[in-house]
């Protein structure tokens, strides 16, 4: 790759979104919005767009270089840059609507959109424009690219996987109606698959890989069987997706704020968690009772004022302060080896995805419009046994 | 026609729906979704798509019919449906987001989605599958064909122009913050065309244009110069579109229930509606205080109550009650002569509307592919001074 460090991708990918923001604004400005729309829907994006880690975009830009072995030209970038951003604008579309439909408080730092003043409801509205959005630049950008419909098609369906996941998870785990028959290890994978991993991991590497002419299916001379690169990736991308979600579950039990960067609230939120289904998995009636009245409970008013005098005194130094519903749920957890559980997961699974990444054919060196595994490899360094 | 009888065609129409929404159902369940997120699905589908009046989805059928000359063949009804349901679907994933984003209570006289019980802000997510199940079916049913790219892009072009009118209505008129110097005739046209006029009326007889395989450019033996079919569709359609919101705005002022089937709110609710805006254009600085000061005024608790057991009584065969706020701002419109606007407004409207359509070249008797003066007239009849 040739631009190694990683705050230079960062400015550069930035740089492109105000390209493609402004070409937004001007289209929009061009339809003869009013003044104030305009001003909304500049405020929008800049508010729900580029305030965040960016992974999922960028992935989109470095996966683009791995393929064609060198760095991208500015056309090719920006190019690049408009699939990633694409990428940000559709989680920015599920994150400003699934916050308002879980009630959430902040997001990067800052209120929810729907939290912003005037802005109420209408943010399911400037999420739709989001959504939109990504369309209107596949059309400035792709139009006259014979993969342009394979573009759309793949936005198309990760968008209904990612509704889908999001619908099993919004009717399994209602904050106000705990419920553990709901819960199982075999759901908790169906909406991790659904929910995130297609639109966080298979989409990006896909778009990349649509932009490098990677065809669907070629034969290579090692073998006379052809590859289906699309299969390949999402063979190894959804499992990976699956490992990088439950490793976030299994962060939010296990991590201190000042690591994590954030107080875990999973078991308080009655959300439908890797920690919990394995739990219920392999718990005793015993264990299972102790669940079952502790889970998704909310610290009593009392709790909840003692956890807030202690943040103000610790400043997220230590853990949070924790309610007793919330401490029976981690004890149970603890007792039951939930840590070492994990561990063997997290060999087992990057052991296999390495053996997979390990089969993958590249053909001759340098060949071009095949796929690479250090495509794979590069996702797996960033997460294998990451902390926060 | 072949079909003349408009209860058959709807009855048709409606069984392709069956078709349809089998396949979404059939689709959800191979992607392995669990046994209550398929009810959920199915009862999201049948509760908010084919319970409205289908006129924009049988416009479909209806213009395909009529540019061909001839009744379809049934693979070609199918298809056609397709299209006018994708229409429906559109207007449900609006509609089940308006009413959320306006807190409504009934529509098509059930409760709103949201208002059912479970649902809640779920609505949110139900709505983005209805539209995601656009995609998904024009992909079964399109995907071979030389026009799906083009389908595609209709369908997203209409949407996000949609979506901008929806963010002009929202910010325009809140229904908690009434400034009458946001409004303008010309923001209400804006509105209504973005809004209303792109999905109910081009973009069906667009998506039935492609479906008759019409191309973007023709020459007939009249003249030299190319025919550019789809915008001179746009150009009709567009002013129809706001003409039947404008009719639809002023049959909220002048109808009474039994007439139009509901009792007019957009007075009380701070609509951007012709109506105000035509009386703020010609207001004397008298009647502009008269509307400042009760326009979008809600009823007092004492006219509530006086109006629901008024309603009971009269079983909405009479006006509804109104408030005195209410009463004034209608006082000030009948002593402007908005009905003698009203109707001089129509009749200008049409006349100019029937010459464009006079002028449309149908090239030879029974040539296939081009555009038909038919389509505009059936809709243009069902419109002219209806009363409901």
């Amino acid at each position: 790759m040739a631009t190694t460090d990683k705050a230079a991708r960062r400015a550069k990918f930035e740089g492109a979104w105000n390209v493609i923001r402004d070409e937004l604004l001007a289209h929009f400005k061009a339809c003869g919005m009013p003044a104030e729309a305009q001003e909304w829907y500049a405020k929008n994006l800049e508010y729900n767009v580029p305030g965040g880690k960016l992974n999922r975009g960028m992935s989109v830009v470095d996966t683009a270089e791995i393929l064609k072995g060198r760095a991208l030209t500015d056309e090719e970038h920006l190019q690049a840059s408009v699939l990633g951003w694409g990428v940000e604008l559709l989680q920015a579309f599920f994150l400003v609507s699934d916050d308002l439909m879980d009630s959430s408080i902040t997001r990067r730092g800052q209120p929810c959109w729907y939290r912003v003043p005037k802005v109420g409801h209408i943010a399911v509205n400037d999420a739709f424009m989001l959504e939109g959005a990504i369309y209107h630049l596949l059309k400035i950008h792709f139009k006259k690219e014979p993969y342009y419909i394979d573009l759309i098609d793949l936005f198309h369906e990760t968008t209904y996987q990612t509704e889908m996941g999001q619908l099993i998870d919004l009717i399994t785990a209602p904050e106000d109606d705990v419920d553990l028959n709901k819960f199982s290890l075999k759901k908790h994978s169906l909406i991790v698959i659904y929910k995130t991993a297609f639109y966080s991991f298979y989409l990006p590497v896909a778009l990349a890989m649509l932009f490098c002419r990677i065809p669907t299916s070629y034969i290579l001379p090692s073998s006379p069987t052809p590859v289906a690169p699309y299969d390949v990736a999402k063979e190894i991308l959804i499992p990976l997706g699956e490992y990088f979600q439950i490793q976030d579950d299994f962060l939010d039990f296990s991590g201190v704020p000042a690591q994590i960067g954030k107080v875990g609230t999973d078991i308080v939120d009655n959300k439908c968690s890797w920690c919990i289904n394995t739990a219920l998995a392999i718990a005793t009636p015993e264990q299972r009772k102790i669940l079952d009245e502790n889970y998704g409970v909310k610290p009593t008013p009392a709790e909840k004022e003692i956890a807030k005098r202690m943040a103000e005194v610790n400043k997220g130094e230590e853990q949070g302060y924790l309610g007793e519903a919330e401490k029976r749920v981690k004890a149970v957890f603890e007792e039951m080896g939930l840590r070492k559980i994990y561990a063997d997961y997290e060999e087992n699974v990057c052991k296999k995805l390495s053996e997979m990444v390990d089969k993958i054919d590249e053909g001759a060196p340098g060949q071009e419009g095949v796929l690479k595994r250090e495509v794979f490899r590069s996702f797996m360094s960033k997460i294998y046994r990451r902390q926060k």
